[in-house]
């Protein structure tokens, strides 16, 4: 059974009708409403919608919740499936799962499929993420809604008792939170550097020399900007750990908590290491391509020319091959740790690795 | 229990029994057979083996289902695993288990570890996937097997009731089924500008000005290849979605299902999204090996000779200059974002996204 | 509840409290400990603790387990959730839990929370793995840990029934131990390799014609080394393959046991491929990087200046640019091929796919 007749309550009767589901949609409207639904769910008022299911999904706004009082006697010992989202994160005191809850207390609450979007719903799941997160008091409830959610082609995740119901009205609201002040971090830290290069390397030869360097903007600036904001960053990613030990011996206890900008700092770590990593890939297929672009060509035709018209036989500076052969080479070495570091972040790898291994590897 | 002694039977007697199982094998000629079987597992007439265990495991053709009807009694109220496959996909009505169960409704019958190779069985699980996928409309029963399976080194899957069988008997026949459609429309994509580009680049210099210029076929023909079909593909990952767009503006709903090649396209996008990124990788990688070559040296020295003996001391091209730079940092740029949606699609990555940071890296 | 008063009981206490559980710690001597654990968790002696609570976590020592036999009689019935690790792999004949579940019959024992460290528990799962493995021969009890430890922010793993303890109890200890001899094997080949690269390219040269070519060493030397080692690798990847089937072949059946050796190095066939493709990438990075090095610019310069004071207008060798443009491009689709093998290694990937893509694509 489906209570209400808005976007989500339609696809859901679509998936479930297309899923093989018997679907009786309540609506206070039938007559109006049936149109919007598939021919096969059946739409008929809400109180008699009730009486012919065992489970309901109540795709209603939390707000209207009270208006299903009425309904309270006819509900008693079925399950409700509470499919609502929040507009804002922790929005209310309790999670809507928990407040349907307590207006129908003879009914068996489950929290869930409130994780996917109409549009999934109604389409099927196809690519991203196809897990519908489920929690309830009740297990045998529970295994009820998460065998639906199977047949509809999601993948059901147990996450045990009512508690977590606000985490999961939570989660989809959330848009990268964890990435925000790394990535703000890392554009502050690029202007700042790419400021300093530009002025360094095109602005003061210009006003010194009168020599015309814009060409190298682009590519030449960035390239020098990068491996600065990579290098700062993951000195950012070890500090704290660093000045959580410090804390720690100063005190001389493990179990005082961080100060909250130490905490959050900590938290942030992965998110840092990993633009850090992206900005050191960066430099390294910015450098690869600096032999490819005409200028490098132009230069080098000139230097040749030079020399030939001057005669000079020999160019060779032993002190210039050494320090450019050992920049390259360590500038691998070091891509190449940072690419065993960036792999181990990866879901599925990190959680094939017990502590011990993750730390060895940190 | 066992009941058969193919070469699928014989595996699964040995993985049960080094998981520590007591193994007793069902066989119509058990003397002839025992000597198939390891030692530790008892092998003894059907009806024999069924009174001695409570879980059976079915590893008998399909066909040979109804030579079982003599044992339905002594089968009644046990748990029967069906490990059978098709040869076709959806080649019978129901599912092998379904018909198991039609053919002994007194037993419990539970879809299962038919994934698995033989060899992959008698070895123990080293590499690839571990998962055993088990349904069945019986909860305890289904418990039970997943216990077995996990003992035998699997991890065990629960794929809900017994709809999901037919299913499960697909899986070993499919060959990457999403992936047909894409390979060969970038194959296309590639045969037509790589003649394309051969005419332009190497036949048409050729005729026009008798000039060699076969060597630029392994390497800058395919590279100028590439890039064309990386777009043509990206192109057709955001087409369909405007199509699908327009055809729910033009009937005014989104409830009306889409044709059937649209919805085909729409279910391929992310394997032509990611044949399109690897065309632009390889594309990157071809880009930067260019001035590693023997021809690129020689052309150039070349063109240092000729200045030199001409005296031009300059051969600064401004505008030649600046369009590389742009070029490639541009490339850079794109191929870096491409990463991203790449990274996005990996599964596990896919499963820590909401369904609103999915579309927003999207 | 918690019994002990070490450094990981103080760390289950801090979590289940900020969790929000109301924790009762049993210690012997409350008084003196009391100040260890945090303020809200309330801490008296152990019979007293053990009578209030229905689920123990029993966070002391195997050697001390029989300290608690005295109450035995106030455990009666309630869940014993063992939180032990050992010190060494396999250190005793029956794992920790199976040796305090026959101390204490009348109690229901699970295994779990030993793969978290103290760390972990004290700061809320951060990065790494979260997942906490659990078994037991009770399900209801299996459950009950299971949305404790969901509660607490860790993703709980069914892993059956109590013969999986001495697994769980060796993960933790675990060290990469599949990646032991595939490193060390690299690691061998390549100095091998490299003293073979060394005399051949740096000291021969230096003592037949006196020329100082030092500089090759940190790059060159290197970059010809790696080939060779991933060349070596790829190589001992498929050979135990082939001497398998020879095996079979020669005793003429495919359920006899392989020889102990022939077993581990089909079991690490993943590990060497995978450090063969690490090899090959570096060779990849190393091989782009070489015209970008002083080295190349400053031959490249002398051979145009020697030309053109020569007055030589042609240096174009077919046969040097045709190697060269096939070297390279079998490079890189080599190279190409070696990444979906590696992509495929990736769990989340792996599980994806069936026995025939799996195989199909190895």
């Amino acid at each position: 059974g489906v209570l209400g007749s808005g976007d989500f309550a339609r696809s859901l009767a679509v998936r479930l009708v297309c899923s093989g589901f018997k679907v009786v949609v309540g609506s206070r409207n039938p007559k109006r409403k049936a149109s919007l639904f598939p021919a096969a769910a059946e739409v008929t008022f809400q109180a008699e919608a009730v009486k012919k299911v065992d489970v309901i999904f109540v795709a209603i706004f939390r707000e209207h919740y009270s208006t299903l009082c009425d309904l309270a006697d006819v509900l008693a010992g079925k399950i409700l499936v509470d499919v609502s989202n929040n507009t804002e994160i922790n929005h209310h005191k309790e999670s809507n799962a928990e407040y349907l809850a307590s207006l129908f207390p003879a009914c068996t609450v489950v929290k869930g499929v409130n994780v996917v979007s109409a549009w999934t719903l109604q389409s099927g799941a196809r690519d991203g993420n196809k897990q519908v997160l489920i929690c309830s008091n009740n297990q045998e409830a529970k295994h009820t809604v998460a065998e639906i959610a199977q047949v509809m082609g999601f993948t059901p995740v147990d996450m045990g008792c009512m508690s977590s119901a606000r985490e999961i009205e939570n989660i989809p609201l959330r848009l990268l939170p964890a990435w925000k002040i790394p990535v703000f971090l890392a554009l502050g830290l690029f202007l700042c550097f790419f400021t300093y290069n530009l002025i360094r390397q095109v602005i003061h030869p210009y006003i010194r020399e009168q020599k015309n360097k814009l060409y190298k903007i682009p590519i030449e600036v960035v390239n020098t900007t990068l491996p600065c904001v990579s290098y700062v960053m993951l000195s950012l990613v070890y500090l704290p750990g660093v000045l959580a030990a410090c804390s720690q011996l100063y005190y001389g206890t493990k179990y005082r908590r961080f100060p909250d900008w130490l905490d959050q700092w900590l938290l942030h770590r992965k998110q840092i290491g990993l633009l850090s990593f992206f900005c050191a890939a960066l430099h390294a297929v910015y450098s690869l391509c600096l032999p490819m672009r005409r200028s490098h060509r132009y230069l080098l035709i000139e230097t040749a020319v030079k020399q030939a018209v001057e005669k000079k036989m020999t160019i060779w500076v032993e002190e210039e091959v050494w320090r450019m052969e050992i920049y390259i080479s360590v500038g691998i070495i070091a891509l190449g740790l940072l690419s065993l570091l960036a792999i181990t972040s990866l879901p599925s790898i990190a959680n094939s690795l017990n502590w011990r291994e993750f730390s060895f590897i940190q």
